[in-house]
């Protein structure tokens, strides 16, 4: 009994914060890692309307969460980009090793300043920008630059549901519901892979197609034209829409699959003559669980980088491959090299 | 004239130890790299027959390599897997930092323990088994794994020239000269591309591609028989032969390329109901110029991590991809995250 004791205390303790879509994802995720274990769910709605998969785990008000920064390992915030972590992460940071998905691109700058003074002052370690992109596509980017200095690089995403596309399309007047996919262009893909370095537009790069719910008696015509007229979202793309039934929506546009590429092209050679292409994709039923299994290993991280005695701010360009796994290191080298 | 003095001193100073094909691809690929410099190549043979590009740099014995000890920033080291390596790293990492390709993946283990027994005692940061596999192919094995434990993986190799299988046929009697190409099979990978985790045998996986230049008379039907019957070369495979003349190897087969997929797939969600695929793929013009691009990057790596006061041996799994880039990690935030 106390060996049993033993081992299980020594499973890394999870808390998630916020349990939508990529919350629930995170929870699926560490229970998938034999070494890790969900102790807490945090929210901001009523704790007791919230039901969760896991029976040895609680939910708790968000109100309650600092009072656990002594009983969790790692803190996995689950909130979105555009309100949430900017203020959540540099909040928590300075109480618990926290790992987040930030990835609104152009504010990670000023995101990493930010999280990396309160993991300082609370000498937690902190990674942030943690999925696929920001995340795997980011480290294939910089494996590839690195390798490859003279080259140019590709990312292509999809085919997949944009959240964001979705949304634009279903704000606007007399349209019930709608799903929005991005689909990268066989033919750019191609050239991109035959090395002939394509200089792309927008529009040569992807697709976008729309499945569309309409309310009774709406005018089709002008919903497909505000579609496609939509400035940033739609205008500088070839745009195909769909009218469809609530039920056919529901049916077979009710996943949430995403995936991309992203490719190198580079030379080498005493006259640059040998060309190379590195290429790394994603094919996801589910984008926020796949994003959910990368954040759980830069949870495992980000424990064993506190325990070592660090603290700051990290990105995933700074921890060495080996931390995400749960294998030692005499065991990949010995396995997997 | 300081300044520039300056500028040009902050270069990481490398020599090369072997001017072989990978050697070679070192020294081209270090002209890639504006924060890098060859100062010296050291060779079995005699100096004065060894002709490099690099006006800049110095030929010299390997007798006097460890002569340069406080000259060089890092030695990469260019030989063999077979019988140079294993000698030649734990002789050179107590003196230099270094890096090397060994690629024997069931002795890593055991040339692991002697190399950072070596390093440690001098004090040096040594890297093995870098290139792309072992290197890049075991970096997407590790990161897959981790992401997605719950999955299967596979490793293909090709289209491309093994070396090893070409030597074999070479010594077949009545065989002049010979290129071997290994290929993988299109079905097998769709297989896996199609999440359908098939068990694959051996010959399921890859088959074999032999052009051969025969001697004047030779018995072609007894040296077909001999390669398709070799035992662990090809016995294994399909094997496909094909007599040519010697210009036909030269104009057609002179090249080296190479190249492979690693896959993942793997399942994620309350009943196990979502499925993704990773998939990194390499193709190369040339193999040992694409190794030593590598080796290159990692080069930097080596250097950074001995300033920052470690030592000992490191593979690709223990090193932080930011290490590899000439770019700061504030530029390769705000850059490629």
């Amino acid at each position: 009994m106390i060996e049993r004791q033993t081992v299980e205390r020594m499973k890394t303790r999870i808390g998630i914060l916020g349990y939508g879509n990529l919350g629930r994802g995170v929870e699926c995720a560490i229970r998938q890692n034999s070494d890790m274990e969900l102790a807490v769910v945090f929210t901001r709605r009523d704790p007791g309307s919230v039901k969760i998969l896991t029976e040895t785990a609680v939910v708790r008000s968000v109100s309650e969460a600092v009072e656990w920064k002594d009983k969790l390992d790692v803190l996995i915030l689950c909130g979105g980009s555009a309100t949430d972590l900017p203020e959540q992460t540099p909040e928590y940071a300075e109480h618990f090793n926290v790992v987040d998905s930030f990835d609104t691109h152009a504010r990670i700058p000023e995101h990493f300043e930010k999280v990396d003074a309160a993991a300082k002052k609370g000498g937690k370690t902190a990674i942030i920008s943690v999925g696929w992109d920001p995340g795997m596509f980011s480290l294939n980017r910089l494996y590839a630059d690195a390798i490859l200095p003279e080259g140019k690089d590709y990312t292509f995403w999809g085919k997949g549901v944009s959240q964001g596309h979705s949304d634009a399309v279903r704000r606007i007047k007399g349209v019930k519901d709608a799903k929005q996919y991005t689909i990268p262009v066989d033919g750019a893909l191609d050239s991109v892979r035959a090395g002939e370095n394509p200089k792309l537009s927008i529009r040569q790069k992807h697709t976008r197609e729309c499945f569309v719910v309409s309310e009774e008696g709406a005018d089709r015509a002008r919903i497909e034209k505000e579609i496609k007229t939509m400035p940033n979202y739609f205008a500088d793309y070839d745009t195909t829409v769909h009218f469809i039934t609530e039920e056919e929506l529901k049916r077979d546009h009710s996943g949430i699959p995403h995936g991309g590429f992203v490719l190198r092209s580079g030379v080498t050679g005493q006259e640059k003559e040998n060309r190379h292409l590195i290429e790394y994709s994603l094919k996801l039923d589910s984008n926020p669980e796949f994003t959910a299994s990368v954040i759980v290993a830069y949870a495992r991280a980000a424990f064993r980088l506190s325990k070592e005695g660090n603290s700051g701010c990290k990105t995933v360009f700074d921890i060495a491959p080996a931390y995400l796994s749960a294998k030692s290191a005499r065991e990949l080298r010995a396995s997997m090299l």
